[in-house]
Order: C-alpha cells, then sequence, then structure tokens
C-alpha cells in the first residue's frame, strides 16, 4: 500500500478534481504491475495496473489507495474491470468519500466473489486526498491558508522587506502546493504591495500554474501589475463586487485576458467570501491556496472558512511594533472560540520549520 | 562522552556561575566511576569520579566534558588531583572558554606524561556550556530570549487571553529553563496586565526560582501584584530610574522585601538595558530568562542583547489586527540587517513545536 500511495503522488496537480489514486497488482511474494490516475479524464490507476498485468492478473491482490468505481463517468466502472481480469483479493485504503457510493464498490466485488480488505493506511490515503474528499461532498473549494514568517511572527519588516524570510527549499514546497491546487487566491493588497506573479516555478511542475483570483472590491487592480500583464496566458479571476459591472474597468481586464467574478457584498462592503468560495466550487476549482496578506488571511479565518494551515517559520528576528504580520482581520476574542488544530506535521527545511495542521471542528467533508 | 555529557546535565541549575561537568573514569572496556560537578561551591567532576574511583584509577582513561581546572578556587586544582590519582589518558571534550587559560590545564597534565585528547563531542559540550562559556569570559549575563506563540504569531487574543496556547508539556519545558538560569526577566507590562509569579514550578526543581527582575522605568508596580506579594521568600529585583530613588514606593517595595536597582535612563527616557545587564553580571547572574512582552523582547532585539531565541509555536490559531505579538520595538528595516539565527534545532513538545537558534552575529564570549 506504501508503494500504491507512493505511486499515487505521480499524478500530482494534474488529476484535479479527480482524487489521486494508485494501484499494484501483486502475486506470488511480487508485485507484477502498477498504475496510478495520471490525469483527470485519464483512465483510473486501476484499469492501468490491470492492462499492464494482463493475463497475470488472474488469481493476484491488488492494493488500491481509494475505493474502486462502480458507476460509468468519464471512464467505466472499475469493479467490473477487475472482477473480468479474476483478481483474488483487492485490499483498499480508503472508502469513496461521498457518502451514499461509500462501501457499493466493495459490495459489487464480494458479491463477485472476490475477497475485500478496507482501512490499510486508511490515515495517510485521505489526507493524501483531502482535496477531493471536501469537494466530491460539498462542491466547495479545499481551502489552504499559507504564510510564511520570522521566528517572532512577522511577514515582513516595517519598511515591507519580505525577501526572503524562509529558505530557498520551502518556497520551493510552496510551488510545489501551488501545483497541487486550481486555485491560488490574494487580496488586492497583497498585488498592490508586492506585485506578485503567483505563477508555479517549480523545475517539475513547470505547467501547472494555478488559476489566480484576485479579491478587489473595489477594481484597484492595477493594469500594468505582473498579474494583468500575464492574464492573457496565465487564468485570472478578478472577483469584486456586483455594483462594479458597469465600471469601466470591467472592460479593460477582460480585454488584458482577465476574467471578472461578481459577488454581492459581505456585511463590511466587501466581497463576500462564502459565496466566491461556493462560485469557485461551481466552476469546478477544487481547492484554494490563500496566500494573502494580513487582511485576506483575517477574514478566512474569522468565517472559519479554512480546512488547512501551512505556517513556514525562518530563521530569522525581524522585530518592530509595526512590522506586518500573517493574520489580521477581528480575531476571537478568547482561547476557548479560537481555532484548535490537530494532525499537526511539522519539517524542517533548510533552517525553515514547516507546521501543517487542521482544525479541529467538524467542517464539512470528512 | 555522552555518558559525561548526561551526567552533567545533573548539576542542572545548582552549578551557575559554574559549569555543568560530567567526568567519566574507564578502564579495560568498563565504566569504573562517575561524577558531576553538583552544586557550587562543591567538589568538581573529575574530583568526584577520582575519589569514587580510589585505586582503580590508576591507569584508567578518563572522560571529561570541559577541560580540568588548574588553579585555586573554591576546590584545589583539578589536574593535580588526575596526576595524583595516575590516570594514563585524559579526552576532552571542549577547552576552558577563558582564552588566557584556555590549554594550560592540558599542558600540565602532558608535562606529567599523560596523554590527552580533545575535542570529543566539542559543539554539544559547548552548547551544555553556553551560559558559563559567556559569563565566565564577558562578566555578562547570557541573555534568551522566549516566547510563546499561536500559529499565526500572536500572544494572545486581543482581549488578552493567553491561557494556554502552548502545551503542558511546553510550559513544564519552560519551568525547566527557569530553573536553569539565575534571572528571570520581564517588564512592568507583564506584571500588570498578567499578574504573573514567574516562580519555577516543575516537579524536579521545587526550590530553583530564579531571580525576579522586573524593568519598572517609573516604579509602576503594584504592591499587592503576586510577584511584590513573595517578595520576601524569592529575590526580587525591581530596575527603575536613578531619578527615582527618593520615590516614597522605593521603601514600601523593600519592605515588601524587593530589592531596588537604579539604572541611568537611555535615549528614550526608559531603564538602560545594556547597564542593567553588566549591573546584574556584576552580581553574579550569570543568566537571564527573558519572558516579557512585546516591549521588553522588542528593546532587546532591537538593540542585539540576545544569546538565543526561543519559540514555542502551539497549535492554535488566534487571528485580529489588535492581538498581541511577541516582539514589538522599533525593529529592522531591511532583513538584510535584521538577526538571522543559526544551529536551529525543533522539537515537537504535545503539539507545540519548539524552536531554538542563535543570532549569527559574532557575539562575545565563545
Amino acid at each position: 500500500m506504501d508503494r500504491a500511495l507512493h505511486l499515487a503522488l505521480n499524478g500530482w496537480g494534474r488529476t484535479n478534481p479527480n482524487p489521486l489514486v494508485g494501484a499494484v497488482v501483486y502475486k506470488d511474494g511480487k508485485i507484477i504491475s502498477e498504475g496510478y490516475h495520471e490525469k483527470v479524464g485519464g483512465p483510473h490507476a486501476e484499469v492501468n495496473a490491470l492492462e499492464e498485468a494482463g493475463k497475470l492478473a488472474a488469481g493476484a491482490t491488488m492494493y488500491v489507495t481509494l475505493e474502486p468505481c462502480c458507476h460509468y463517468g468519464k471512464t467505466p466502472p472499475c469493479v467490473n474491470k477487475i472482477i473480468e481480469y479474476e483478481i483474488k483479493k483487492v485490499v483498499i485504503a480508503a472508502l469513496d468519500p461521498n457518502k451514499e457510493v461509500a462501501g457499493k464498490g466493495v459490495e459489487i466485488l464480494r458479491q463477485a466473489g472476490i475477497e475485500v480488505e478496507v482501512g490499510l493506511k486508511e490515515k495517510e490515503a485521505k489526507i493524501q486526498n483531502e482535496i477531493f474528499r471536501k469537494y466530491i461532498v460539498t462542491s466547495k473549494p479545499f481551502v489552504i491558508s499559507k504564510w510564511g514568517m520570522s521566528l517572532d511572527g512577522k511577514i515582513a519588516t516595517r519598511t515591507g522587506d519580505s525577501k526572503w524570510i524562509t529558505s530557498k527549499q520551502a518556497r520551493l514546497d510552496t510551488h510545489r502546493i501551488r501545483a497541487r491546487v486550481a486555485g491560488i487566491l490574494v487580496g488586492i493588497g497583497t498585488v498592490l504591495e508586492d506585485d506578485p506573479s503567483l505563477t508555479c516555478r517549480h523545475p517539475e511542475y513547470s505547467d501547472h500554474d494555478p488559476i489566480r483570483i484576485i479579491v478587489d472590491t473595489t477594481l484597484k487592480i492595477p493594469l500594468d501589475s505582473k498579474i494583468m500583464r500575464t492574464a492573457n496566458s496565465v487564468h485570472t479571476i478578478v472577483a469584486t463586487l456586483d455594483k462594479n459591472k458597469t465600471n469601466k474597468k470591467v472592460e479593460e481586464i477582460k480585454s488584458q485576458g482577465g476574467e471578472l467574478l461578481f459577488i454581492s457584498a459581505d456585511l463590511q462592503g466587501k466581497v463576500n467570501l462564502n459565496e466566491l468560495l461556493e462560485s469557485l466550487g461551481k466552476q469546478g476549482i477544487d481547492s484554494i491556496l490563500v496566500e494573502g496578506g494580513e487582511t485576506i488571511h483575517g477574514t478566512m479565518i474569522d468565517l472559519k472558512l479554512v480546512d488547512k494551515f501551512i505556517t513556514y517559520m525562518g530563521n530569522v528576528i525581524i522585530g518592530g511594533k509595526k512590522a506586518p504580520v500573517p493574520v489580521g482581520g477581528k480575531g476571537y476574542e478568547t482561547l476557548n472560540n479560537s481555532i484548535e488544530t490537530k494532525d499537526m506535521s511539522v519539517e524542517v527545511l533548510q533552517d525553515t520549520v514547516k507546521v501543517s495542521s487542521y482544525p479541529t471542528e467538524e467542517k464539512d467533508g470528512d
């Protein structure tokens, strides 16, 4: 199963909004074939592994990271294929997250006389498909909030210098995450201050730019910003208020290749982030990396919209009462009602500590 | 040597301003005796180990974490004792930090025909005695700045709630550090906001309260604060401006058992921290743990007075533009002139990440 989980990663950033899946066919003490879900619309992992095995599959055991499908989607159901190739036993890491479907694939396999075992490396498999598991059930994107800060919790010096607080390896790790998610979201403040590209610059994932989403309540985005200058080649969405539909900047943004998304105002008169996420979900965007400054992180956290937190902490002390911090917004009044996180994982990336964890509240999805 | 380093830790918090030292006498493939420096004024580690070994020491190898002394202090020189017990070979982790003395102990041993090796586990030994190594050379205390914060770099919610951001195990770790240092320092803001005890509450080190030092420029300390109410039993120093000598609160503080330390003003009219540290050093205080809020941490960092940084980051997201942060002060203008840290060590203490590191600038000492 470890091998199957590892194989699944080969689909990193190419399968959205489908899951990452890996499969291994094992017989007489050795692996006879392997497969993974390569890209959305392509054959499933099980099919790839079975076709590679051919007749050797008969009587073998299949290890697969997700319950095989039993419905006709873009490809025929995998359970049929498993039965057809006369697999003897199927070991599944995790069931389908969709509660109405979960277990049905298993049932069909068992009815066909195939032995089925569920739950091996279940936790790892669920984490690997955390994006898919939320999106398939709720149609809302899985939201990752990420920031890089100093040992004293600053994201820049008081003059705005932030290059670089975190290590090269940590920044590369961020680009790897950018390759995995469907969208990257920042507030207009970040565009005005940093003029970022928000593209994926990772040697292994050069063609994986996520859709750039700019939350821009009053359409302040400069037409000569890096983002607007590249909006023809990298999908870019400017999310603004409904009432700006007739603003002349709308046409200018469109003429440079930008897409507009009109959203109603929240109680503060800003873009309603709940509605924005729903709207992005409807477009098939299964995951969002929030990389903005304190305002957007603050609002996301105040609204409890975040599914995963990633903090990179670099080996720098910046100091300063006026130096910017990662999260603004209103914040929580007491520790009792603040967000506690669980399943913390800690990695050291070249003198930068990366901490990932998940809110403990019961969220939608799994 | 690992065993000797481990033995040395038994003196934790009892040897200041002396070093932690461990020694092992080894012969014919086994350890025949062990010793460590138990407390200031008591016999040195080498003597303890030699006396336990008795005649068996003849022809043996001694592993010792610090170069044996060659001068008469509170106890006679250890080199004499080593020669007297006919040790054949001495393996030393680190030389004496005092440059004028370093190597002299080794020289005397060699002249007596004893084989000497230096440098085994040197780095570990130097870190273990980082406090001693600075203080013996500069007469200024080794300063550790410590804070506990959330994953988003806050030390409390916007309403001041900070109980608890870090885990129980992390807080216990802080009490262990309190046991090790000679003094604990906070600004008056922390006393006014949190009314802390600043004692060492650790089951293994219950009698190890460090001296409490309150930086209180205008003598605002409440006489009914926990600190002042216990100033008769726990050594407490209130550091204030020279010009407050005639303030009537001085006598009130003294009558409750508090000690006053009068310091000149810095350019901002506040207690000059450089002078304060020098003054504390003269009193034999070899180490200070700074646990205050953003003002004291900010000033310490602006003045580059810190020798070691410890950040505890708990599994909580607090948010809020107005929530307090660990370090205030002026701060650094660019990343180039901010404080980069090195020799980072990372530990996970029950869902709290502890990161320790040291400023890269060449500091006094070693």
